[in-house]
């Protein structure tokens, strides 16, 4: 048995966000100091996002919304808009920030491109997520790009069965346990985690230690050889007795 | 020749949405009157939708992006952040709003549907777009939804060519000349125009009237009958001479 695809989550696991993420979250409690503490602040923003998740879905327009609704809030509708007005301008930089590929991403898809097929498969903001591709240069090395709503084990499933695969051909390869990692091995298929430096709360999740379909890596750099070492560990277990 | 596919926009083709945009901006306005007249605010509105096109995309939440940054500009930032706030409640209804489709839609998708592929492609926010497919009640009438950033010829060919269509035996139904018409056309397919009540001034354009593949229809419900009769003549027009 052979790995056949492989799936790629985008944001924290070719390329960094959360930092990004963060730093603007800074930049929102700096600019919101007078009117609420930090820490109450990013207790307060991200109730606003989990509770407009269903709405906004992920991304990083949802984000400003959350964090203007959240400024509205805690200030009880005294912020001057000059405020309202900075939180916009920061999701703009946001939006239009560059994209470098974290260390190693493209050497490694380069290298496992022959006789696989190298999806991506991310959440977030349709047009963002696309020009955050274009912008990375890793576009050319992708066979197919599905943007979701969700990721959920159907979600795994669909796409594999969409490119011919099984699910015991497929693996994903991504930062987040809770979408990347649970719901593909759910799917059947394995799940390699590189854990990003820091996790978005709403993501968080323990990974699956136990599970055979679990791998856990440092770096994307490490991939080839593991799938190397991979290949043929199932074939010598699938040889006929 | 035979039509194999037909692909239908969804929003102001299967259901009205342009009304309930026009309806939420005569309420900004309202909102905003005491700052600034409703005309010169529609045109900095507009503006501000076309300057943040390139980062928002389509879909509520960029529109919602840019009524707040319009209020906060034509007020020299001195509205009220109470205002913002009615703002954010105003898009979460828009999310939130229930959708019904057009008279006969259904009729029309479940008349259409044997032997042939239908499917959905539409611009906007990529959850928001599959939660009113959802809330429309007609999701499983088609065989497969592509939800884009972008309506161009590449975009058409590319569903096309997904789906095994040649592009003369695939047809676009969509209300926008300049995003379901002329790249449709230009694709190679046939456009069928149903033009709407109000048209977004970002979509205006000319129809192409002088082009074979161009037609017209003043309702949905007039589809299957156009489809019935276009198949025929093709043929007739393709028969060895």
């Amino acid at each position: 048995m052979s790995i056949r695809l492989i799936a790629f989550d985008a944001d924290d696991t070719l390329w960094r966000t959360n930092a990004l993420f963060d730093m603007t979250e800074q930049r929102f409690r700096d600019l919101l100091a007078p009117w609420a503490p930090g820490e109450a602040l990013a207790a307060e923003l991200l109730a606003a996002e989990r509770r407009n998740l269903r709405l906004y879905g992920y991304g990083v327009k949802g984000f400003v919304l959350s964090m203007i609704e959240t400024a509205v809030q805690v200030t009880e509708a005294l912020v001057p808009s000059s405020v309202i007005g900075e939180i916009l301008g920061m999701g703009h930089e946001m939006l239009d920030h560059p994209i470098e590929p974290l260390p190693g991403a493209e050497e490694t898809l380069r290298a496992l491109k022959p006789g696989r097929e190298l999806v991506l498969i991310t959440k977030g903001d349709l047009l963002h997520q696309e020009q955050k591709l274009a912008r990375s240069g890793l576009g050319e090395l992708f066979d197919a790009v599905e943007i979701v709503s969700e990721k959920t084990a159907a979600t795994y499933r669909r796409v594999f069965d969409r490119h011919g695969v099984r699910p015991d051909e497929a693996v994903m390869v991504g930062d987040s346990v809770r979408s990347d990692i649970l719901p593909a091995i759910e799917a059947g298929a394995c799940g390699v985690h590189i854990p990003p430096p820091t996790v978005w709360a709403h993501e968080a999740a323990e990974p699956p230690l136990d599970s055979p379909l679990y791998a856990r890596l440092d770096s994307i750099a490490e991939l080839p050889a593991w799938v190397a070492t991979r290949a043929p560990l199932q074939n010598a277990v699938k040889l006929p007795t």
